[in-house]
């Protein structure tokens, strides 16, 4: 992978800025912690996995920050750290689930100097970010049994090396069949409104060596029904425990569309991603973002001004139209109840 | 209606700018058939009845622009004129019904002097204009039918005023069940790659008084699932015997997505839009354009520079995702050609 989506360095977080690319390679430093969540709010950082590498970043710098109040302050002020992280983004969980891990650790150092407790959260965070790196490794390898040589697979928004530490989930798949020695052609739908797919996805391909055509997302059908696709894979931003996914808008559409034309539909997504606390998708949050997206795309007026718009960052797709979903710990069918416990809890 | 498409003023055509709009409401005077062969190429007029009468007046302003030729150069270059205008665009069917009607005069008046013929063209034209007018309006009643008092309604594209001379196919059919005193709510798809969904759909809607709220195209799966949708209704582009339509790229996956939500779909679009000739969508030829308008959404850049992208203008509803045909002669269910073709017929 060419190109790594966040750093730490220096005692900051260093971020590759998404909304630049693919005009800029540019990389930010974020030395406090509003600054981190800001950069979760504005897309700076995306993707599951990713939000939760930067928000677990964001703890170690909160923790600096206070580093030289008392220890009832230090904790309070960390905690405020993690309250403030936690309310960037409502839908991927692996926010919530790395924050947990920091918080967790308030409890097991309860008498720990502010030091200690900011090397531990930096030592956690490192460990998530090699974790992360090991676990799309793994993920890749075992979705890349599923992918032919010649394979042609269309993919949605980006899940990929700029959604996690380094390597993607569904992209990971991906990268891992074409290390297998498989040629695997790629059609990335663009992904309105914020165009994760041709300016994310398009260009971390190419960075690979991958071949990819970009296509606007309303042409999946007529790709379906013109091309010999294999499959669709996608990423996850939240799963429940029944297997419906929460994915980029756009993630349910094309898993009816995948169905109706006869072409396997995975979703590859880290154990983080599970959320087995939820029954189904109909309890997964789902985040609506500013119009001004829509209105005017990319800084350009595409809209009336005063128009009405609808802007839901995610979907849920129902359990019946995934053919697979894709984790670390291997490949799982329906029913997907059992075996999405049995990864969590073991 | 407030805004006007097209007219003929001063031996000219003049357009509404249709790709400034919502920004900016700027008519453009074509007076040489280069100037309207272009604007209908780069959709400054755009919409299959839209581009048949532009075509239709360049007809008129071929024959000016050769009217003191020898008779037999006249018609020469009048035919030239034609041959141009039907380069400019392969999908819509009404661009060739109109040039036939025009190059039928030519016919008829085998001895006629180049200003008589002139004028036969002018009356042609006016008169393809003021039945579109019509048309569209009985068209809209006859739709009108199908929607309730409180309907919400989904529609991609612009099949509105702005695709006709001035009333619209699929937004004449809300048009006329407003004014039959039913309230109606549009959900607009925004229609990737050129937005006519949310730059021209919902401006026009709103000029109108109608309800509208703009989605991304990828977003009209969600929104059947989690709003009552009445049914969708698009307009056409081309519709083969079988009644398989021709529309602008997204209508076979909207059409897809409709029928799993089971929700009617509907096809607006006058008798000129039929190509009896033709068995099936399959020989309908589908415009492929300028990967730009992908890779540079609305001018600011979206995607690598270089990297391969897929931009079919069109695609084909297969007839058995169409729950009914609306035209100005009545509305059809399937089977579907025995109607068609008696449409075309008498």
């Amino acid at each position: 992978m060419p190109v790594q989506t966040l750093k730490w360095q220096d005692n900051a977080l260093v971020l590759l800025d998404q909304t630049r690319l693919p005009e800029e390679v540019l990389y930010e430093t974020c030395s406090d912690v509003e600054t981190v969540a800001q950069a979760i709010e504005i897309l700076m950082v995306r993707g599951a996995p990713a939000i939760g590498l930067a928000a677990a970043y964001g703890v170690v710098i909160g923790a600096q920050e206070a580093i030289d109040c008392a220890p009832a302050e230090f904790r309070r002020r960390v905690e405020a750290s993690i309250d403030r992280l936690a309310r960037t983004r409502p839908t991927a969980v692996n926010l919530f689930w790395a924050l947990d891990q920091m918080r967790a650790l308030l409890s097991t150092h309860p008498d720990s100097g502010n030091q200690t407790i900011r090397d531990a959260f930096l030592a956690t965070a490192d460990r998530l970010f090699e974790e992360d790196r090991r676990i799309c490794r793994q993920m890749g390898r075992n979705g890349a049994e599923l992918l032919r040589d010649g394979s042609q697979v269309i993919t949605h928004c980006n899940a990929g090396g700029l959604a996690t530490a380094d390597y993607g989930t569904a992209l990971g798949v991906i990268y891992a069949a074409q290390e297998a020695g498989k040629n695997v052609a790629v059609f990335a739908d663009e992904t309105r409104p914020l165009l994760q797919g041709s300016r994310l996805t398009a260009w971390e391909l190419m960075q690979n060596g991958v071949d990819v055509k970009v296509i606007c997302d309303n042409m999946a059908a007529s790709v379906l029904r013109s091309e010999t696709i294999d499959c669709c894979i996608v990423g996850a931003d939240r799963i429940a425990r029944n297997g419906d996914v929460a994915n980029k808008i756009g993630t349910y559409g094309l898993a009816i569309l995948a169905r109706e034309h006869g072409v396997p539909f995975y979703v590859a997504a880290p154990v983080s991603t599970l959320d087995i606390s939820l029954a189904s998708g109909e309890e997964i949050p789902i985040e609506e973002r500013d119009p001004a997206e829509i209105r005017a795309g990319m800084g350009k007026v595409t809209a009336p001004d005063d128009v009405p718009v609808y802007n839901p960052a995610f979907d849920i797709t129902p359990n019946e139209l995934v053919t697979a979903i894709i984790s670390e710990k291997g490949v799982v069918h329906a029913p997907f109840e059992p075996t999405l416990c049995t990864w969590v809890e073991t």
